[in-house]
């Protein structure tokens, strides 16, 4: 089972290295990561590739491109600059896609309308460089409740709307914290199955209560999340690579050990069959 | 200005009796309200039906009914009674629609397919009383992140297949704050429109940052909501009922004076025009 699943490093943000998640993933038989461009940085690309090829990790994805809109063209260029870095890293730590969380409105703007727009410019805007480099371009829908702050694309029909518009290289990667409670969803990831545009599969859980919008996601398990369902939805509309546990938990499993935090993933990636 | 607008008493939860929150509205020239049945129950509801009819006021909504998901048959059936007890109030009271805040997923359920359709069938079954009285249902879709624990119809395009199922008697309310977000809002007011389903319109803000998943809605004009655009197309699909303010506040409007919270969501109306 533990073959099956993807450690993306925000699930391990308890103050280790690079080094160090790894070496907690390997423990428990976890040959595949998903890091977070701040730390890659923080060990040096190159170190990390290294790390990544020396011990045949798989990497699911690089969080994260995107952030498109902005008030200016400066700003907005600015943003399709740092996303060409994203790709050149993706591509030196072999990754299978670069996820892009697309960003929110751009300064007091209240138009999401013109955001979107921004969003989609964007994209198309980096998309022949990551054609050229190989590197697929994953559009995470975020839930609604980012819609102002983090990302403006907020379904998954949204995010394979701008896909079928953009063509080739564009995919969607499905994190059920974000997707779980559409009533469209097992619509929705069938038409990503037909248009061949499911790039990764992030879980966690929904807890219930949320204290937090941003940095209290669940355990597998501990949250109301029919992992299982979706699972199955996303198998049948043919995507088998790894379920990646990403887990933003600032007063729970980010206080604890790598090592108890990886072991529990594992453990509890059995509710999701 | 002022008689396009209804208050909903939610708005002005700082301790004021019944009576205080009408006189708080009627010396700004508010005379639409939407209260809560906990504050009807508070003065009683002849007395509080003896001050909507002694002062003239339009009553634009009762809230509200609805939280049909149980575990139990039992459960589903005081949900229902619960309800056709709520559209007695709201007959009583003149109002015009029963607001339904239709419940989430009931004790440890994941299901929530399994919830929706408890709805469809709470609704179902509380619908003859509701056509009997001429009370019509409002179903209010609530944004996603309340899909768990308050609401599993989170998008208007849900609500209104429900009452297309369910055939007269049953529209929306459409509250700015759970729909703002939506990518396909623009098309799903124009089809409540074309079927003659609106019977709510209410507003607030979405503040950035929104420090409270339940409790920190914002006064219009402080957040990004493009009150003025959603207007438009409420309008423009037919209805023209007052815009209804409901904000809860816990921090901040709660806190101040009736008066003062009256006068500034009837000067802050003019951001929506």
């Amino acid at each position: 089972m533990p073959s099956q699943l993807s450690m993306n490093l925000a699930t391990l943000r308890n103050g280790s290295s690079f080094a160090q998640m790894v070496d907690d993933c390997l423990r428990h038989g976890i040959t595949a990561i998903s890091p977070w461009r701040d730390q890659v940085a923080a060990v040096g690309l190159a170190e990390a590739a290294n790390i990544v090829r020396s011990n045949g990790l798989r990497v699911t994805g690089l969080c994260r491109g995107g952030m498109f809109p902005a008030e200016t063209a400066e700003g907005r260029q600015q943003a399709i600059d740092d996303n060409l870095r994203a790709i050149e890293e993706a591509a030196t730590l072999g990754a299978d896609c670069l996820v892009l969380v697309v960003g929110g409105l751009p300064g007091s703007s209240k138009d999401i309308g013109g955001a979107r727009q921004m969003v989609a410019d964007g994209i198309a805007a980096m998309l022949p460089a990551a054609r050229a480099t190989g590197v697929p371009l994953a559009i995470e829908p975020l839930h609604p409740m980012y819609a102002a702050d983090r990302a403006c694309v907020n379904t998954l029909d949204q995010a394979l709307d701008i896909a079928a518009q953009l063509g080739e290289g564009v995919g969607v990667a499905i994190d059920v914290y974000h997707v779980w409670w559409d009533p469209n969803l097992a619509a929705a990831i069938a038409r990503a199955g037909r248009d061949k545009r499911i790039l990764a599969h992030h879980i966690c859980d929904w807890l219930v209560p949320t204290t937090d919008m941003l940095l209290d996601r669940g355990m597998m398990g501990d949250g109301v999340i029919d992992l299982k369902a979706i699972r199955a939805m996303i198998e049948a509309a043919g995507y088998h690579g790894p379920q990646e546990v990403e887990i933003f938990s600032r007063d729970t499993w980010w206080k604890r050990p790598g090592d108890e935090v990886v072991a529990t993933c594992v453990e509890r990636l059995a509710v999701t069959f």
